[in-house]
């Protein structure tokens, strides 16, 4: 796992699209680490998870080429991205692969709706050291300047571990005041009450996403959710590998 | 974990839309064992993961209802599907989600990508026993004769049986004869050359997603592509909670 890159190339995508603020807050925390490489979506494409566009063609164009940092944009998803980038951009692997940082959190369930964590997935899938971050605040002028050396801090230690193939890593951070990081596990819990109905003119329904998150343990301290809930920086180590180990006996002896 | 259920509601839900075969059979069959509603996407959504509707509203219409058996199609992805109808249409819990029968492989790391399985693993979530069934073959018109029997099989079993909070399963069959069925594991593998490449009238490039999908393990025996290439019908125990366990102690030595 232990690794030494002397000036790693990055590449960095999200899923709030290339206008976000996040993606340049850590596009510039990451022109202080390495090479930098993004392609990011063109427009917000937030609740992609890992949709891959299979129905039409998608295209990138070059916005902005400069010593140690390219940028491209995107008309696909976040995991579209990452493949354009590996299959027609880049000239090596990256060395490491960012993602966000999101506007809003990615914890709990939250991972698998996320275009942000889509992408992180898709990294890891191809071998690439990979990380999301993601700070509990959708406003369009979040505040990620406490989150900032945490983010180069995990970087870095992350650039210098390694992690094995197959894990990457979600990272969440509270507004405010951060009071240090804790390696969690994901949360249990589902989405409730989640349409608000609304009438069009011609007196049809139609329905907005919206929601509450129910928390299935809200007292457990080991969750990414009681971590953040208490000022603490969340670090899940995260999986591509969906099996459930566990079930695997029991299953067979159903004799199906 | 165990239930014993009379007239079961079943929920119905696909990535490949309401018009196709794969799920008409799979309504037939499912009609032999319960109450079922269907809420499939108005189109093909493939690829789609558990990508979430959030930029704009969804919209759902009823297309038919008769006795045991009442069918809605919905303009939104596969996930919202689930959420559309346990939220707005459904008066209970149902018993059972069922999703497909995809026409395409969900085997491997496929099924992080799959509207099929997106579906299952939001009905899973909301504490629902779910499995995805899917066929190796993309054809429109795909014979799922041979699949049928094994399908209403382990249906049975599993609402016999039940499964714990937060596993689904992800079932696939292989074509032409099957030999049996296998509990496996999801393979591990990613695709490669993923995009074939053409110009359009104005000279400029676009990007069709395509791709060779790359076995890392084509030794393996509990995998879930050996028992497809064998001609076996792979039944992979899936869960949502995405957390890396054996990683948590090596990141804590970190210290973040």
């Amino acid at each position: 796992m232990k690794q030494i890159i002397k000036r790693p190339l990055i590449l960095i995508t999200n899923d709030d699209g290339d206008m976000a603020n996040g993606i340049s807050v850590l596009t510039r925390l990451m022109c202080e680490l390495g090479d930098v490489i993004v392609m990011a979506p063109d427009g917000a494409r937030s609740g992609q998870s890992n949709a891959i566009t299979v129905t039409q063609p998608v295209r990138y164009r070059l916005l902005e080429k400069t010593e140690g940092l390219t940028r491209y944009s995107c008309t696909g998803t976040p995991t579209d991205c990452v493949k354009l980038a590996l299959n027609e951009i880049l000239e090596r692997k990256p060395d490491l692969l960012v993602s966000g940082i999101n506007h809003g959190s990615n914890s709990a369930i939250n991972v698998i709706y996320s275009g942000t964590m889509g992408a992180v997935l898709e990294g890891c899938e191809n071998g690439i050291t990979s990380i999301g971050f993601s700070l509990c605040d959708h406003s369009y002028n979040a505040d990620f300047s406490i989150f900032e050396p945490y983010i180069l801090k995990i970087t870095k230690t992350v650039l210098e571990q390694g992690l094995p193939y197959g894990i990457c890593l979600n990272v969440n951070a509270p507004i405010g005041t951060i009071k240090g990081v804790r390696i969690t596990r994901q949360c249990e819990g589902h989405w409730t009450k989640e349409f608000a109905k609304r009438i069009d003119p011609a007196g049809r329904s139609y329905f907005w996403l919206t929601g509450h998150f129910e928390n299935h343990e809200p007292d457990a301290q080991n969750t990414d959710e009681w971590a953040l809930a208490n000022g603490y920086i969340s670090v899940v180590p995260t999986k591509i590998d969906l099996t459930a180990y566990d079930m695997l006996e029991t299953i067979e002896n159903w004799n199906l």
